[in-house]
């Protein structure tokens, strides 16, 4: 080994067990960095430790934060969510299993074939995650979701599916069982079975709070089953709850192996010996490309096509447990990582050219798989003894020299192969890196303020937007200037109000028409704001 | 409109000819600020100007800069330029016209029914966005892409295509013709039609530049067809070429309205008075949110399923161009714009918290699509006179609200529909906005310097391993160490030959194992680096 890359040497880590591996040579941090962080280390571990052990670690929420307990449900607090996770996996099991065996089966077709699973966020992110990174044709169905509250895009996703609609399950997924675009998406769903004479509640599952809006709604409806979320599990870190065991459950995939990957993970990630917790040398390496401040952004660079959305699962997880405004002690801080990224070695030709050369404000994280294909595939050789795989791997590997030359870091995870159990480690690994993390800079990790107040702005949109359609439908068929109308609907938003009617009167069902204003003998034309509107008289 | 609003009626441009809308009311920009850089748009609006007029915009690699003339063959500077734009394009409607109609067909099959797009970086991007932005089940051709060199990524695809094979059509796309991950593609896509007993050649149709490898391939082969890239096209300005235009007209799509589109915009933004001048407008926002320095990463949020990709399609187009260590000056200026974003309101829940909240590193691009769903689609309301387009775009201004309170940038397109035509306009608005803002600071943002030192690295893995795997199979069956086979391999990077090592062992089928030397009686456990390697004999 010379003497150049004995840093190597010194920063593998390495599981046999799991074939993991993390190398943190290339990353730009100063000599000594580890041991002089060693305290604030050694607190977050006693703070990890107390949270696993019950405490109200998001104490904004007065809630625990248990997503390692579904893994070990014996490290529960208590024994009645020790009780929970384990008769929950069993329901999804014996669910699951009732599917595939058509014991339990649709109205009008001899078996479900089809999934579409309705959620956003913490509640899409993971399954699909999952879907893409271990599904397959063979899969016991075929998945699809409704992960936005896009029209268009609930009307591509029924064409798709097309006549499979009447074998189709739906899991609709809502921790709070309130989440607007979800509801939107169920209630969309529900009415393309309703015109094809199908009952929706025959076709659907809820995965949500007990009591939820979304658990009433399925109550009342009598839907096929319902699975619980607990407030001890946060959106993001929900993946292995019901959330994302059952979605992957249904589709046939290995659920065992994912919890398996996971514990395996955390008992490497609960170690107090930096050296040997790979979640710390992550959390440490992020440290230190960062400064502590998100100076730089974590690019995700996973050279395999089914990790493809690795990035965007890591996204949200990291991104909203460190995107903060306040520190625990209440100092505004401003934290957090932005994170990007799709896949190698695509994304090298996309903007490899900038991370080296230009604005020096990224750190990579590649992410290896060592198994090229499944064995049973014919591999063949692209050159005289090199194939497709060995590209890949040379791209990888000539990528990170290339950065590592202009003093760009990086840090690399190989995995021996992806399957449940690596997928399932990978999860874990990253859940506990952020907890560390959030630890080191000391914020909670786990509450996440500033979505409230995009949603409360949006709810007064909609409110506007009903006070203005009342009044366009008093005056129906006369033409109202913006400022009217603004008055009219008690509201001082005049811009807001245009937004709304802008969009209205593009979509020819709404019934809401602008109204040209001449132009001015000037000769300028007017303005959009100038617009006056009318509501067509129904007909 | 009251006086906090005020900005928006300054701030709204609009063509109504194209339904286009941009909004710059919420970039935070000093007062003042356009003005003051007036005269520096002035010399970006010449610079502009020579470069449509065929000057030698590409110094470093002596090239004109053309894409404009792609949907205006008439501007082109010389006759056979012209000459080449619309014999091409009437080619691609001829050939797409030819498969449709099933004069140029399949040996074992009645009709091309799927597209197998092989090309990464500039010749995958575009298509892809393209596809997903105006695909649909009813298109003439289901489109699927090879983008990369990944075994199990290629296995997946030929997997989904199945028996569908036989009847499908493979565009391969490079423009330098020597393209690794897009050779390595083509080789595993000829393989696949091999084992069926197929000719890939008569399945085939090469896009690149005259007399490169893929093109004497192409010919040797007789492939189907050949279309033609030319020099004074840059991969990432290339989708309105045979690299974006074939495989659209062959899936059904108006390449037509794509060129309009595109036609219409340049008109726009040629325009050297900067308050009319949409892409000037959008340069100069990137100007202030950035400092010209990249501060700030550009984040996209296309509240349109369709749009999902447009953010890597703009990736690439931004931080190639735009990620420089060099200006013309030759001073090391660092220079680019980071880029992610997917789509809303789903990314509201991955990182809306940390944009609002968290660290003040990113301005937010808003994409808004007034039309919510073809026009004989039902619309269903969630709530009355509510529907969920409303809610789509309630959670647009919602979040331009909570970014805008707390001092967060923003600017907003606004579309009426998103059809060819409208996309053809927002690509050409990103390349000449991304021009402008080249020339604003002062580089060339049509050369990728930084891209070569990969390839070359990833050349040179590769070649290593060529050696290491002689010295394994001249020695096979006997176990050698890292420092052995490094040495006799001719090299001094043991680093790398246990990366390719760990990569071949890990596979199977080429018959390298890890031999793993036994624990010293210190009882402390080998380092992976101490292992050694053997070729299994040939059996």
């Amino acid at each position: 080994m010379n003497d150049g890359r004995s840093r190597f040497r010194d920063h593998l880590y390495h599981d046999e067990g799991l074939g993991f591996w993390l190398d943190t040579s290339r990353v730009q941090a100063p000599e000594g960095f580890l041991s002089a962080l060693e305290p604030r280390l050694a607190s977050a571990y006693a703070a990890m430790n107390a949270l696993e052990g019950g405490s109200i670690a998001n104490a904004d929420e007065n809630r625990m934060v248990g997503h390692y307990w579904l893994r070990a449900p014996d490290l529960a607090p208590d024994a009645a969510i020790t009780e929970a996770i384990t008769t929950t996996l069993a329901r999804i099991h014996a669910f699951a299993s009732d599917v595939h065996a058509a014991r339990v089966r649709p109205a009008r077709a001899t078996k479900f074939q089809h999934l579409l699973v309705i959620g956003i966020g913490g509640s899409a992110l993971g399954p699909e995650l999952v879907a893409a990174a271990l599904g397959s044709p063979a899969d016991r169905m075929r998945v699809w979701f409704f992960d936005n509250t896009d029209p268009d895009g609930f009307d591509r996703v029924l064409d798709a599916i097309g006549d499979g609609l009447s074998a189709t399950l739906c899991v609709v997924i809502s921790k709070s069982g309130g989440t607007k675009e979800t509801r939107n998406g169920m209630l969309e769903a529900e009415s393309a079975y309703t015109r094809l004479g199908l009952d929706f509640a025959k076709h659907a599952v809820a995965v949500t709070g007990e009591g939820s809006e979304l658990d009433r709604y399925a109550v009342s409806r009598r839907f096929l089953e319902r699975f619980p979320m607990w407030d001890w599990v946060g959106g993001r870190t929900s993946e292995l709850s019901a959330v994302g065991l059952l979605p992957a459950a249904l589709q046939g995939l290995d659920i065992n192996g994912l919890l398996e990957g996971a514990r395996r993970m955390d008992v490497l990630t609960r170690r107090n010996v930096t050296q040997t917790n790979p979640a710390a040398l992550l959390a440490a390496a992020w440290l230190a490309e960062t400064g502590g401040v998100g100076k730089k952004d974590m690019v995700f660079l996973p050279y395999k096509d089914r990790l493809e959305l690795f990035s965007r699962y890591a996204q949200q997880l990291v991104m909203e447990s460190l995107g903060k405004e306040l520190d625990r002690k209440g100092t505004a801080v401003f934290q957090g990582i932005a994170v990007y990224g799709n896949k190698g070695s695509t994304d090298q030709h996309a903007y490899v050219q900038q991370l080296r050369d230009g604005v020096d404000n990224a750190f990579v994280t590649f992410i290896e798989v060592l198994r090229d294909r499944t064995p049973q595939r014919l591999t063949i050789e692209v050159e005289k003894d090199v194939t497709s795989g060995d590209y890949l791997s040379g791209f990888l590997q000539g990528t990170r020299a290339a950065l590592s030359e202009r003093g760009r870091g990086s840090m690399t995870i190989t995995l021996e192969t992806l399957d449940a159990v690596s997928l399932g480690a990978l999860i874990a690994l990253y859940e506990r890196a952020v907890g560390l993390y959030a630890e080191l800079v000391d914020i909670n990790g786990y509450h996440q303020p500033g979505v409230e107040a995009g949603k409360k702005a949006a709810k007064d949109v909609i409110d506007l937007q009903k006070r203005v359609w009342r009044v366009l439908e008093s005056r129906a068929g006369e033409a109202l200037t913006l400022e009217e109308i603004t008055a009219a609907a008690l509201g001082d938003d005049a811009e807001t109000v245009f937004w709304i009617l802008r969009h209205l009167s593009a979509n020819p069902g709404r019934r809401i028409e602008r109204v040209k204003v001449a132009q001015g003998a000037t000769g300028l034309s007017s303005s959009p704001l100038d617009w006056s509107f009318r509501m067509i008289a129904a007909s």
